[in-house]
């Protein structure tokens, strides 16, 4: 019962309404993890430059994160350079240095190999593919965005293949279920996808929905914050906090349900602060209490 | 107890991912009252040309809908013009032919000027301010778009100011409330609008939420639809069920979130067909029935 994330450790500069931040701690990897961490112990697999400060890894060890298999490799660490001044939904990406990134190929170790959860969080698909060819877990979980939606739409479509659970938001929904419906965009991507359980639908500062196979379909509201500081890693936290929270409990409707109201709310913290330090800074307690004030929030 | 709506009668041509039609019947209060009129008796105040079929106005009547402020006037009905291809959330308006709206005033009858709730549906804002100062309603609701808050801010802010109860979309809360935050956006509203008691968010495709003066804060995702033909009318419909079931009720905080949800659901009704036609084919009975699946879509 145990889970192995795969995605970006980068430097992240970034624009938003309340600021300005330059190279801080970042990486959908990162994000992913530490929201998990809440919950499990995860592991990392991913890649920094010799750029990358000891103190940041130590920092994801402190979390009981696995970092073994973070390899650091002469270069520069990936730095993405995002600003939400146009729409506080959907990250424009101003810049990206890819770094070390650019040629690196994930390798899994025996034990990343062979935990039971395997996340590719947003990374090049064809990265995320070499990850799933290596791993013997039972249950994939990925994450993708409207770049690779645009240049490598079968490589992705080959991911989703593998997968079990798919987090998207809705404009990549749109792109990837070929349907502007996104009901509709959902059901044509679990008719191709054959061993996909889950879709997970972002909507940002509206909520996310889920569909199942089985043909549930759950939604929930953002947590209302009147102060949102920087919404990279929302998307991560959710998926994290989902994964983190589901690794160590039956798949029951009950159980998916409640991992909904945690991702929901887990993110609700990441967006408080710049950064990870709103994540870094809750607790498993705090993450409780939100979803009970969040369920207050239903027209019951 | 009994409603007044104040709005547009109108002819609308519409393109939808689903089809383009071409004059059929539209219009802010027609939509709120066929919703309303589910609920309770309304009333419309507006103006059509001598181009109106008489027979639209005969539905109207069939539904419980009193009709005898629709004045008759010299001239062409306003004609509205939209399209839904680039956003499903959000109409773009191609062209619209004033006609005989353009030189109305709204003129209530002395039995709309006593009737409790007076809802000014979207429309000109001096042209609801001029409502106002003929209503001796107790409860003012009021609906508005982008376009007066593009060109008259200020008389919009007036109309607020007179206002209890403001139906709004995303993009409008920002501008009203001059915040990117949605929350803070509404605090802000509610802070400069003495009289204003709740204020209902619609999010379009992602649901709606509700704030209230006490701080109450309510969200309900949208009834998941997986053949949207037409959004039109989708708020105004929303605003008239929701005014329709609260006018015959106390305005506690358990109606209210009885009305958010028939909102949503009567909302879902009329977007399933082209103009008016799936609002006027659902019922009450039908209403309640989705009200409990939608229910069965929250996270508990």
């Amino acid at each position: 019962m145990s889970l192995t994330i795969v995605g970006s450790v980068a430097f992240d500069t970034l624009y938003t309404h309340e600021g300005t931040k330059e190279k801080i701690m970042g990486g959908s990897a990162v994000y992913a993890a530490i929201a998990a961490s809440h919950f499990t112990k995860p592991s990392i697999v991913g890649v920094v430059g010799d750029d990358y400060h000891a103190h940041k890894i130590e920092l994801l060890q402190s979390r009981g994160i696995d970092t073994s298999d973070i390899r650091r490799e002469k270069g520069k660490t990936f730095h993405w350079i995002g600003s939400y001044l146009e729409d506080i939904n959907s990250a424009l990406t101003v810049e990206t240095e890819i770094g070390v990134l650019g040629e690196y190929n994930p390798k899994l170790s025996i034990e990343n190999a062979n935990r039971d959860t395997l996340f590719l969080a947003n990374n090049d698909p064809d990265s995320q593919l070499a990850a799933i060819q290596q791993s013997n877990a039972t249950r994939i979980a990925m994450d993708t965005m409207n770049l690779w939606l645009n240049i490598k739409k079968e490589a992705v479509k080959a991911v989703v293949c593998k997968s079990h659970i798919l987090f998207i938001n809705d404009a990549e929904l749109r792109l990837l279920g070929e349907h502007y419906n996104l009901i509709q965009a959902a059901q044509s991507i679990m008719n191709w996808a054959p061993s996909l359980d889950i879709l997970v639908l972002k909507r940002g500062e509206h909520g996310a929905s889920l569909f199942t196979r089985g043909g549930e379909y759950l939604s929930v509201a953002a947590f209302p914050l009147s102060l949102v500081k920087d919404p990279t890693g929302a998307g991560d936290s959710f998926a994290g906090s989902f994964l983190g929270v589901m690794t160590n409990t039956p798949w029951t409707i009950e159980n998916i349900k409640h991992a909904l109201l945690i991702g929901a709310v887990t993110a609700s913290f990441t967006v408080e602060e710049f950064g990870p330090d709103g994540l870094l800074a809750t607790t498993p307690e705090k993450i409780n209490r939100r979803c009970q004030e969040l369920i207050k929030t239903f027209p019951l």
